[in-house]
């Protein structure tokens, strides 16, 4: 993540994850969810926090799940149901449960099914928001197995050319295990940016750089700008221009829209604006193509070599995507979780509303 | 494709479909390649400049595949086989043959699979170049499933904060059939520009706008410059800087080498730089996750609210992937494939030396 997103030293408070995850439990079980449930939306949740994605950990997410299930948008105990099924393939009718509770049942599926054909493929919608769909892909990779993660929400992203959003954001996420490398894992938005980066942005004072957002007729800014308020502004895929190769994030954008939200037989949010992600997970099993020792061999080759490539002038070091986030974790697990003292202060807010516990800090 | 890669009309001569597709048959016949080989090759490249993709039709890569075929790195009656298969998946050695006739064996190949299980998954190594790969793609679309293929070669792509390239230009094309409307198809580098671009840029006198390569030592060059010669660059990936996104790009080329170069038990052209192809072809079965009539209606939707969404100023329309590719194959078929003149010439001259009839223009 860009320097400009990190929390600013003197508003970090930073809280054991153990006692991140009792507290996240404890208050999806408040929300109605079952035991085994709550702690499977924690862990994707106190993980994504550990890996450093703050975007898509506690502190943005969190609030909004809850208000999710006060509002009824999002059913506590979903009876969720393959609607349609094939030995490489299902798709999953999530009945408006959470879809970081519901994305670990659904890749499950998808390495079960990998395992008795080589690859398993699962659709699933009408599920909630699915946090950072890398998780998911992880599930895969530590079960020797790539994992792909792509989810469809919203309608934030203008086309290339247009002056109307018509995409969301719709991140892709790839995870591959090395030998004794970190792990390859990729999680990123098809747009310049994810949306909740505007928020993290807001909340730690940042400004947004050039080709970042669309003004509200669909026409790149290309100036560094404080973050505009909600209706101001739409997002742009990546890419930010035609010349740059905006065309390209549109596509890209359009995949998961294919792969997810039209292969499940389902409309995007342009056209059926009912709140609801639809998500696709595919598990392709290693041993199915080649040896699984070569596999990781080969990539711990890579990997290492993109590691120790020599950096261009004004740069410290090459990372590979999964660098970055396996050293928060280290960092993490070891010093606690960074969270903003705002967000601190929502835990005790919310933890008093539902007679819980204070959240424990460091 | 932007305005400044068209062939300027004055250097532009229109060739008919059928008398390019002889004339391309009959020099991969001198070759060495048998006539039905021969065929499915000049039927893909001939495709690929009917739908207008003038990088990866004859202009750029015909000479390139002759040339391979003389210096022996090309192999005109390889003995491809699989050898690794589960009910899902397969792994194909491509002996030496070029990508461009192979593809379609190994997209049949993931299409049949497709039909038993639901998913077909097929990964292929050791090939020639595999032109556009959005082809491909389009096999599956063809059949009502969804196809996909990616393609890893070379090492000319710097990854983000990088002084040497790590990687190839490694294209995405996905694939998808609607109902009325002209199908999704999509099919990108994940580098800013493909390599063949820069032959374009170079044959039609265009200059590369900022952002498009890197100088040798990794730096994003941030002004409009000639095509500079080919030891003086690299290539950057699709969002060109950190701040644009440009680690989307590289993560995205690393994935295309996860699901093409690893699993299929081999290395990328920065390990091992044999100068062979490694792809990944997937076909999705969409009766396996829902009807087909609604996946084909729910896109024909998107792709016609897509087409009619209000542009943005200083733009006439909105385009959709697939839609430029659909109206230059219908007016192409109809008026002959526009040729640069010099492009004409090495056909005479190819002609000249295979004792073969010359290619006949409109």
């Amino acid at each position: 993540m860009l320097e400009r997103f990190n929390v600013p030293p003197k508003d970090e408070v930073r809280v054991p994850e153990q006692s991140l995850r009792s507290t996240v439990t404890a208050i999806f079980e408040k929300m109605g969810v079952p035991r085994q449930a709550a702690v499977e939306g924690a862990d994707v949740l106190v993980m994504t926090d550990l890996r450093g994605v703050e975007t898509h950990g506690v502190s943005n997410m969190l609030r909004s799940y809850v208000q999710g299930y006060k509002d009824k948008r999002l059913n506590p105990r979903p009876e969720w149901h393959i609607v349609r099924e094939a030995p490489g393939t299902a798709t999953i009718d999530a009945d408006g449960g959470l879809g970081i509770i519901l994305g670990g049942p659904a890749m499950r599926l998808a390495i079960e099914k990998a395992r008795k054909v080589g690859v398993g493929i699962v659709t699933m919608y009408n599920s909630g928001h699915m946090g950072a769909v890398g998780h998911f892909a992880m599930m895969a990779a530590k079960e020797d197995m790539v994992g792909i993660c792509m989810t469809a929400l919203s309608n934030r992203v203008v086309p290339t050319f247009a002056a109307e959003p018509r995409l969301g954001t719709n991140p892709i996420a790839v995870a591959a295990p090395a030998k004794s490398e970190p792990p390859f894992l990729f999680d990123a938005a098809t747009s310049t940016i994810a949306e909740n980066k505007l928020g993290l942005a807001a909340r730690v004072g940042a400004n947004l750089l050039p080709g970042w957002v669309s003004d509200n007729q669909g026409g790149p800014v290309t100036e560094e700008i404080a973050v505009p308020k909600r209706g101001d502004y739409y997002l742009l895929p990546l890419g930010s221009t035609r010349e740059q190769g905006s065309h390209k994030g549109y596509g890209l954008a359009m995949m998961v829209e294919v792969l997810s939200t039209f292969l499940a037989g389902t409309l995007p949010d342009a056209l059926n604006p009912a709140g609801r992600a639809r998500s696709h997970f595919a598990a392709y099993d290693i041993a199915a193509f080649t040896d699984v020792d070569t596999f990781k061999e080969n990539l711990d080759s890579m990997l290492k070599t993109l590691r120790t490539t020599p950096p261009a002038e004004g740069h410290e070091r090459v990372l590979y995507p999964g660098l970055p986030e396996y050293e928060a974790e280290q960092d993490r697990r070891a010093n606690g979780i960074p969270l903003h003292k705002e967000v601190i202060q929502w835990f005790d807010d919310i933890t008093a509303e539902l007679s819980l516990p204070r959240l424990k800090t460091m």
